[in-house]
């Protein structure tokens, strides 16, 4: 049988997976508030770009959350961090007591949210190295593959995850239930604390941040917070693999001329994840008493840009 | 008797000062770098407009450093704060053992730099608010008035400069000794590690800062290192005037639409003075075990945007 699967959220990764589920069988819902994407696929489908291959359109039912109805399976959160609560306020009527809620947001802080909406064995957290892109409203346009580690917050009854992640693997999602992906969320969002808000303010891409003498002083500068915040929150955080992460973004073959997401998502007016980044981190040390004035400066900098910007 | 006063340095302020002396009878000689400048200059003198009235030509000597000859009464540095010591190298066959050193660069650690040159009570180190501009090669281009404060680094044998002071004055110099003006540097120095960071990091006027409904954050992140690292160096910082005296910034009528000296360095590709600001905080707290997390990160920051721009 098909299971029933809402996209809270039909951006570039909620459409790329949806559209796996979709392609294999599933019962998929989207679930978005861009009214020129909702009307577009009202009318044509989803139309799919995937390694520059137009693969036609599917025909998958979206609505703004006013106007769905019914009880899903499984809900995907893919929003903009941000965007997660004021979402899960608008689809809580769709969600029933056993629905999985499945959150791979970029950032740290989500599972506080997530569980003011369900219980913690309904949770799956996870990270992904999926990535994905919108060619205008309405056209998912992506490139090669990926996969997803992701854990139960509380892992009872795990086998009905397990089977749940088997079935959602027929779709291709490789999919991996891991213990260790807490630590492979702080390592993202680690590596994120520091290219993503370091090129914002230098005004500079990820190879010229890495073309500076002292770049290592400047990383080592937040994720010395980050790590001493993680590991306080029980977190493994290995301050190394982060560092030799960020040094293998530098190569111009590989990310090294890529802007990260804030700084785009500054330059084009939008706000920032920043709050669910570094001022995550100045959030959880101020929980464990642990002085983190550089990732404070860095998010008020951030959020002063942000306003002088207008952004929104 | 005319005094002789060299000017290490014919930038804005030099050739301001310099005129005001010249024009009052003293021997003044220019000495620069900037061949352009040293071209027209000896051409057609140094062409004065203040308040927007040219005041005509004036014939004041300037040489490159190599080619000065002599030896010289006072000698006022007026350079970039990074071309101090390489200035004090090029004149220094232009001092006696009496010659005063008149030093009112802005940023911290100018009096170290001196006294690897001349004996402390020699060094008159100061602050002033008289501005001035360059309006190209050979031309000052002022407005206003100003005073300027000034202290003896070691207060032997002060009778001489105080009538030093007073012969100065009647030039129109508005020179005041006083004891104060440690404090004064400072206080000046704090509002610039606030002002001209934040500015050119967030890419923002002084009054957009001030916009910022959390910049008291911002401010204060940066000036409780400063006012740490200064009592530690026995100076009287008052946190509470600086901060007074950057909200006082803010006003579009008085310094708001204006962006501070540091971000034009940035953005016309030249060095910035950031190592006389927050990096002399951030080398000060290091000597007195003060940790300085905030001007730290800022002086790398700064550094990888000079280096990322080819600023030089």
């Amino acid at each position: 049988m098909a299971m029933k699967i809402l996209f809270a959220g039909a951006g570039a990764l909620g459409t790329r997976f949806g559209y796996m589920l979709f392609k294999n069988g599933e019962d998929v819902t989207f679930i978005d508030s861009w009214q020129e994407h909702i009307d577009t696929i009202k009318r044509n489908g989803l139309k799919v770009i995937i390694d520059d291959k137009e693969l036609g359109n599917c025909n998958i039912s979206i609505y703004r959350p006013e106007e769905a109805k019914g009880k899903y399976d499984v809900v995907f959160v893919a929003t903009k961090s941000m965007q997660l609560k004021s979402m899960l306020n608008k689809v809580k009527h769709l969600i029933h007591d056993d629905t999985k809620i499945i959150c791979i947001l970029n950032g740290l802080g989500h599972v506080d949210t997530l569980k003011e909406f369900v219980k913690e064995e309904n949770i799956l957290i996870g990270v992904t190295v999926w990535t994905s892109g919108l060619g205008g409203p309405g056209i998912l346009k992506a490139y090669g593959t990926g996969k997803t580690e992701i854990k139960q917050v509380k892992e009872d009854n795990l086998d009905k995850t397990l089977k749940l992640i088997e079935k959602l693997n027929k779709s291709g999602l490789n999919m991996n239930y891991s213990a260790d992906t807490y630590q492979s969320i702080w390592h993202k969002a680690g590596l994120n604390c520091v290219l993503n808000t370091y090129c914002t303010l230098i005004d500079c891409n990820i190879n010229e941040y890495g073309s500076y003498e002292k770049h290592l002083d400047l990383t080592r500068a937040v994720l010395n917070e980050v790590t001493a915040v993680g590991r306080a929150e029980g977190i493994n955080v290995n301050q190394e693999v982060i560092e030799k992460n960020i040094e293998n973004c530098f190569d111009p073959r590989t990310a090294g001329l890529h802007y990260p997401s804030l700084y785009q998502d500054m330059k084009n007016g939008r706000l920032t994840e920043i709050d669910y980044l570094n001022g995550a981190i100045s959030k959880l040390g101020k929980k464990h008493d642990i002085p983190t004035p550089v990732c404070d400066v860095i998010t008020l900098m951030i959020h002063s840009k942000e306003h002088i910007g207008g952004n929104k």
